[in-house]
């Protein structure tokens, strides 16, 4: 299966190349797992969930660390029928039956209460989106349902579900979401928003 | 049917409020057709499409003559089963039978060719997604064929497509795909990122 990202990272600052060349070392641990290449949009990452969520969560605190409102924006996908096959994405966290919704919630909210803290506050949304079935409501209503209880729920939003908290959690929630949610060979994909230091937060 | 935005603009600049602010009244003319709401994270804009992306567009042509490095992100959705139906939402644009694809490529292709142009450059990306039916690659590769021919075609990217050209054009071409490709009544949404005075940009 096909998995990776779109992101782009936006420091509300006059010297936003600057932190942003100071973030990228923390992709350092990543790049033998990672394909990576940047446009002026976007940078792609192709690799696996389990390196995936872990890269964006430490390029986005690293980020965050300035001090400078910053935005992580990320297009992710796994399955899409379009794209082809790349052993750099081989996981274990993917491609099995899905199962029945309940254990999967369950696992997702141990996941979630269970992420190490970065120490970085965050707020986010995202949307999930599941296609190629005809029941693709009932996953995204069981992954909400998981949100209430994982700890970084704030509210429901027309189109996206908003999550506040450490990083950490934040970051293993939306992993949790692409992992367990729509069939495990299925074409799902997030379409997320990490903020941190808004002057406009609560 | 339900529709709408989650919007967020990104000025790249230490003044970034400023940059928000001299933009916003570029929503003006549209507020008495769109429901507006704004958090730390988004703004919420409900209302047809026809009135939605002139908004869109406005906004970020605004936000991209202060000269500064700006990007507008947005979730645009249809048809969410989950959402409530809202008159204000009311558009001949959606709702009716989709037809044969050849026909709506074409319509598409006309638009965008025949859109105002509004003197500002841009680049974008966005991910067209399908729900609810198993034929969702079909319309995603109709959109893409009819991106291919619209004028602001760049370059197909892992996970979504590339475009370039004028602020009017490249508004037009998202309004097109979210209108013609998928069901008229079916849930489809747009992942969406334009931007505005990259240092990057070719």
């Amino acid at each position: 299966m096909f998995s990776g990202a779109q992101i782009s990272l936006y420091p509300m600052a006059d010297d936003f190349v600057g932190v942003i060349l100071g973030a990228l070392g923390a992709l350092d641990p990543y790049r033998d797992r990672l394909r990576i290449e940047t446009d002026d949009i976007s940078t792609l990452l192709v690799g696996p969930p389990e390196v995936l969520f872990p890269a964006m969560r430490d390029l986005f605190v690293a980020a965050a660390r300035s001090g400078k409102h910053c935005v992580l924006s990320a297009a992710i996908s796994r399955g899409c029928p379009g794209e082809p096959d790349d052993p750099i994405c081989s996981s274990d966290a993917l491609g099995g039956p899905a199962g029945p919704l309940g254990p999967r919630k369950d696992a997702a909210i141990a996941a979630v209460r269970g992420a190490a803290a970065t120490g970085q506050p965050a707020a986010a949304q995202f949307s999930l989106y599941v296609m190629g079935t005809d029941d693709h409501m009932d996953e995204i209503y069981g992954c909400i349902d998981f949100l209430k209880q994982s700890g970084v729920y704030e509210r429901s939003k027309h189109f996206c579900t908003k999550l506040r908290g450490d990083a950490g959690a934040i970051f293993s929630a939306l992993d949790e979401a692409f992992c367990r949610f729509g069939p495990g060979a299925g074409h799902v994909t997030l379409d997320v928003t990490v903020s941190a230091n808004s002057p406009s937060a609560v």
